[in-house]
């Protein structure tokens, strides 16, 4: 597989994607996995979200901005991970962006909710596989 | 929710499941994701799973054994984190009991192929959630 194959066959993947799994750097220096809802993304180079701002990933992101976001299509055999840096934004801007109808079920106070936070990943590199075939590249 | 009653619906999704999203930690500080075969478990105290011995996991996780393993029912919006330690076998009966049809593919040599690995996670702690609710349990 050539970089530019695995790059258009992994943003295919990112844009069929309802979800994500975010692993960040949790205590004692385990990994930590969540499923996110992939709210927004440019390429494969920025991904949005959106979380509880008293969340236990926030504090971890605060302590430590290394990530990855890892999409799966567990049928076809397929995955694509980034891997980059992620920031917590609290501007209004990003939080009106980012919110979606029934919302308030998550951040009871509306945009404005404390509670409500934005995280924007911005990507390093990747990795393709697809059956066999398993690509890194640059982003 | 209680513990017993996330540690029980926890235990279903396992069973249910027939992919787990492995955490390690990889090069450079940053986590790593990869969705690995959920092959066999014991509760939720023990997982195992084959892999290719020259993989990149492998290596990761002779430097650093600390992993978490990820499930999840994206529609029903629950998943479940085990956090543990995780080993590499190379035993003849842990190659054996693995193994399954097909398998050639990956390792063309067959059960006694030297990039054949067992890799058996053991569980220290797991938080389970359902939509709001999020419980962290010791295993």
């Amino acid at each position: 597989m050539e970089k530019q194959e695995a790059v258009n066959q992994g943003l295919e993947l990112v844009n069929s994607s309802t979800i994500a799994m975010l692993g960040t750097n949790g205590e004692d220096g385990f990994p930590h996995i969540k499923a996110m809802l992939k709210m927004v993304n440019q390429g494969l180079k920025k991904i949005w979200f959106s979380t509880n701002t008293s969340s236990k990933r926030v504090e971890q992101i605060k302590k430590n901005p290394k990530v990855c976001v890892y999409f799966v299509d567990p049928n076809e055999f397929k995955g694509l991970m980034l891997v980059g840096n992620i920031k917590i934004l609290q501007d209004k801007s990003s939080r009106q962006r980012l919110w979606r109808e029934g919302f308030e079920r998550y951040y009871p106070l509306g945009v404005d909710d404390p509670d409500y936070s934005v995280l924007c990943f911005t990507g390093l590199w990747g990795n393709f596989y697809h059956s066999l075939s398993n690509i890194d590249f640059e982003i």
